[in-house]
């Protein structure tokens, strides 16, 4: 599943001929679904149709094999039984073919034969020196170059579809086309076997006619690199994936022979690549209508504004919930729209006509052009009635004519003034397809009917960090393969790392931990080692005051667990200190992701835990651990000093900058980092090799 | 805003008569429109328009006051200027109204002028031996009486919709239609002055035309009284309400003069009440439509059905993220699974049919009985494409007859199946308005476009505790009145109802210090009374070994603080015990609420806090407090002992009671409240009087 860097995919998408294996005049088969699209686009390429049967499909003459067509063919779809798969493939190869699209299942999705099948075409694919999209897939379609390869038609626009689902891709497109967005190409992935998401997300990137890529997977194939691919993609890249539960888990790995991701892992990719990451085909529409047009940078400052106070207050909780802030305006901003709204008008946020709108729509505009204007907001939400007076199903009776004219003039003059300014503006009304609302989500501002989405469009439109996505970091070069994943080894390979850890002798008998104690002061500790989880079995002694104990403590401890040797330790001062976990696990998709959390016993009850792709810099650490709910405990509370967070960032840093470098561990972690106003020691470490 | 039990409420929703003050002829007036409306049931009873000018209002004579129609009538709708509204109510409660509906603005929501005027004519109304609906209200409708009093009409159906805003009332009205919903009643509420929601909820309850409530809230009135008549409505009480964040609470300040309750309260009293509560119109509609006609008390166990990987993997998050599990099926369901399924069909759960569907229609009845069947699942879910074969949109060939009649006719066997087992089934469809998706809906199956509406419908039909919702607890009568909010007397009250602290001596001096620490052995703890923040004020020594430590501490502490007394008690072992805080507010509306949570340091940082109203009785508070997300810290981890949950839960019962016994305190606290293996010590408490 390796991405192959820079496929060139000009016969994928615009072919110079095309050839359709399958073809069939049988409405049942889906040869006769694509057949029917490609012929689509008569003019644009020679088009093909192969039957084995010969005869005609579709009214048109149908050879029996490609061979039989008798010049090279660039693009051969291949809708045939499993059976005679292998050898239409050799069939197209034979002819020149540069691409091939197969239907045809039955291989990796089956099991471990199917997989074998697959791995052995694709390498006479790859040999051939051509690309394939598929097995087990349902087609491709490229609307700028008029190629039309699956069942179905999908409206011109500028939104390129990856999906592993075609049901998925099918209910995008009926939730697109009242956004008026449309597709510039669709690939249904299938197993992946040569031509990857991966391939797909970087031609993609470079591709005219895009301008956003959709992508519903399940196998990311190298995840990493589709990280890295939507990362430097330069246009906004959506995923819709499943797998945040458990049973979403089970269902993926019964499908296309998928490896569901750990949810956690691909949340902490997206926020690193800034992929937009959806739950729902109606999120992802959402989040894609508002991409559309507007600035993606905005701050989260955002204005309610609405005609009635009930929409106003729920739309102020909806904005929050979805991670916008609706701040209290400041007298400036306030005295500004006192000047244009009534005196019973509300101009603390949420701003409210109150009546105003009814007598005159023109404050709509007024007001609109007052927020976009002031300092104090980033962003703008207006909700409520606007819409209603140009709506037939408004009904109003002869007062609507004024009204609904001047409606309508409003919304001219808010896409006026929200041209002027490029401050993300998104509006929900009640009547998101009246007249009034056209002329806003044509003018390029993102219309919705529900109150949730607006919000959560608005939310896409902003970022939580003012220097954007922390991008995804390069993998330092291998180190030195780790071969002894002991307890000491691992403390040898941080502190060469500039982990700092307390004084610690490796000891086998009574008179290695004399000499040890005779080497530093105590309080001491007392680990058994080789143990998996050495507080469980009740392999650590803590604050052992003297020599004296400490020898006891280990004369007990050797009697029950006769561990093959223990760690003899200065026991750390913990007053006013902080407990944290800090660990990297590689993912088989994503590589080495770093995980820090609130260590201690509160570790597994709370799970405050946050990840990010690994190594991760000193400065994103340290907004990592800002970031965790128990943030609050750093900062210091109940008179509690603040404790060291930027030495914490910094081990974080060399932790996850060493498991970077060494793939051969498979997890590597600090438990407890030990953070304290003076700075942080590392308490315990361990090792798991791949 | 008190709540007068029992209001006689048929002249307003079914008078004898009706006139309309303020009928005219100008579009621009409300009393034009409220005039045309009321005219829609001429033969129902006898409508009187009055205008002061007389002549004709909508080609009818109009009087031009209500004395001058020369008969009594019931009902009279106020759609006056404000400087003529006393004489109005003056001129109609002489003419016999026994209802007023008062649309008239300029009251209580304008400030303490307008609120006594507001207050001066409910007096009058109330000596009159009427009711009184508003003012600064839209008006009422009652279809079921074809009673029309407020602009524009609400469709025929069971959901009495009562709100404080029209707008949200308007959006209400339009998302129902969709799912063939409409109103039995509508009430504007306005002010409340006279008749509150709780009265109207009250009403409601018992009208037989309704089957369920529907309120937008931003003033509960006695909030108490409305989670009281809602528990007791016999049907869904759904409420729609703003204020979860600050800026709507903002907002709901300048709106209607309501004050907004907070949040968690509000949460608490629809959780024990059972009221459904949600954060939007559409959250609203889409529990609306599934409270329909399905039992509402199923348990959470939830099997998703569908007939593509991708959705079925969307749907299982989306029905995880709304609260219910989705467990893998056993061995029997799956069996009985596989009798019906392909072999390539999934049957762990999410169940897929994998292509069967698109053969075999009948596949889709055939496995939702199968679901519906098996005892290891509560509700069904399914997702994904059904509807798409007999939906035009769908636009497939020839092929698609046969394929749209069969399902149709799986349509009807899921209905069929559907009534003969009482467990909820929803469905997602790609296609809602497909004429198998109408089938389903016409038969009582709810039907939404997106998942995240379906797994919400899903779970309005569940509920977490088999017992049901907790139900409003009764206040027990006022005890005798505490005066005295000191430190030790507080002690004394909670003492006296059965909760345990350490030994304690209230002292003055260094006599009274000797003596009290001559009484029980230390170690000590000193505390100095009388502060609001005795720790954060350096307070409080703990751990004090001897008589001369805690003198040494006292000398200390007192040459600081110079606090008018201390308190000398005996320190209580902390080893193995958890800190909780327990504490009572006492909200304006909602009365006293219990609040439940993690103490210690992290009480801030976590905010893991649980409320209910009080008092809780133990099995209540148990529940509440093995709920807390730190509940794990309770049944011990890393090898330390569970602590006595029984013991904290009897002690928050008692607490709890207390405080509801005394409307006095304003604030009651025990914090921390130590629980150890060996049951629950009160290590310190404070009270604050109204």
């Amino acid at each position: 599943m390796a991405r192959t860097p820079g496929r060139h995919l000009t016969p994928l998408f615009d072919p110079k001929s095309v050839a359709v294996v399958g073809a069939s005049d049988d409405p049942a088969k889906y040869g006769n679904a694509i057949a029917a699209q490609v012929l689509r686009a008569p003019g644009r390429r020679p088009v093909h149709l192969v039957n084995r049967r010969g005869g005609t499909v579709l009214g048109r003459t149908a050879a029996p094999s490609v061979a039989a067509i008798g010049e090279q063919v660039d693009l051969v779809v291949l809708s045939v039984p499993g059976a005679g798969f292998e050898a239409a493939v050799d069939d197209a190869l034979a002819c020149g073919a540069r691409a091939l699209v197969a239907i045809t299942a039955g291989f990796a999705e089956t099991g471990a034969t199917g997989r074998a099948r697959q791995q052995a075409i694709t390498a006479r694919v790859r040999d051939a020196g051509a690309v394939l999209v598929g097995p087990n897939c349902l087609g491709i379609a490229d609307n700028t170059t008029e190629l039309y390869l699956a069942s179905g038609t999908f409206a011109p626009g500028g939104v390129a579809l990856l999906s592993q689902s075609g049901n998925l891709a099918l209910e995008l497109q009926l939730r697109l086309t009242p956004y008026g967005l449309g597709f510039s190409r669709f690939v249904s992935l299938g197993n992946q076997a040569d031509i990857t998401l991966v391939d797909l997300v970087a031609d993609c990137a470079s591709h005219e006619g895009t301008s956003a890529i959709a992508v519903y997977a399940e196998d990311f194939g190298d995840g990493r690199a589709f990280a890295e691919a939507a990362a430097v993609a330069g246009k906004p890249v959506v995923l819709l994936t499943a797998g945040r539960g458990t049973a979403s888990a089970r269902s993926a790995q019964s499908h296309t022979g998928a490896l569901t991701t750990s949810a956690d892992v691909v949340a902490a990719a997206c926020r690193d690549a800034g992929v937009q990451l959806v739950a729902t085909p109606r999120e992802m529409a959402t989040v894609l209508a508002a991409l559309g047009t507007q600035d993606r940078r905005a701050g989260r400052r955002t204005a309610i504004f609405t005609d009635g106070g009930g929409h106003g207050a729920i739309a102020a909780d909806a904005a929050e919930a979805a991670g916008l802030d609706v701040p209290e305006l400041g007298e400036p901003a306030q005295a500004r729209l006192r000047e244009v709204l009534w005196e019973q008008s509300a101009v603390g946020n949420p701003v409210d006509l109150a009546g105003m709108g009814e007598q005159d729509p023109g404050s709509y505009a007024t007001t609109i052009e007052a927020l976009l204007a002031t300092e104090e907001v980033d962003t703008v939400l207006l909700t409520g009635y606007f819409g209603g007076y140009a709506a037939s199903e408004a009904g109003l009776g002869e007062g609507g004519t004024a009204l609904s004219v001047g409606e309508l003039e409003a919304a001219q003059e808010i896409v006026r003034a929200h041209d002027g300014r490029p401050k993300p503006l998104v509006v929900q009304s009640m009547y998101p397809a009246s007249p009034s609302c056209r002329i806003l989500a044509e003018g390029g501002i993102p219309v919705f009917g529900a109150t949730e989405d607006a919000a959560r469009a608005l939310a896409a439109l902003t970022i939580r960090e003012p220097a954007g996505p922390a991008g995804v970091p390069p993998l330092p070069p291998p180190a030195p393969v780790v071969t002894d994943p002991g307890y000491h080894s691992v403390r040898a390979l941080l502190t060469a790392a500039g982990l700092r850890f307390p004084a610690a002798r490796r000891i086998t008998g009574e008179e290695q931990l004399r000499a040890a104690a005779a080497e530093f002061d105590g309080p001491y500790v007392l680990k058994a080692l080789h143990l998996l989880h050495k507080s469980d079995a009740g392999g650590v002694a803590l604050r052992l005051p003297d020599e004296a104990s400490l020898l006891a403590a280990y004369r007990e401890m050797d009697a029950r667990l006769g561990a093959p040797a223990y760690s003899v330790e200065a026991m750390a001062d913990l007053g006013d200190g902080v407990e944290l976990i800090v660990g990297v696990n590689r993912d088989p998709r994503f590589g080495p992701v770093a995980m820090v959390g609130l260590g201690g016993i509160l570790t597994e009850t709370l799970q405050d835990v946050a990840f990010a792709l690994a190594p991760v810099p000193a400065a994103r650490a340290e907004r990592l651990l800002r970031g965790l709910r128990t943030a609050g405990l750093l900062g210091g509370v109940r008179g509690r000093p603040a404790v060291d967070v930027a030495a914490a960032a910094e081990a974080v840093a060399r932790i996850t900058e060493v498991a970077a470098a060494h793939p051969e561990i498979a997890e590597l972690e600090i438990n407890p980092l030990l953070v304290r106003p003076d700075g942080a020691l590392a308490l315990d470490a361990r090792a798991v090799l791949a």
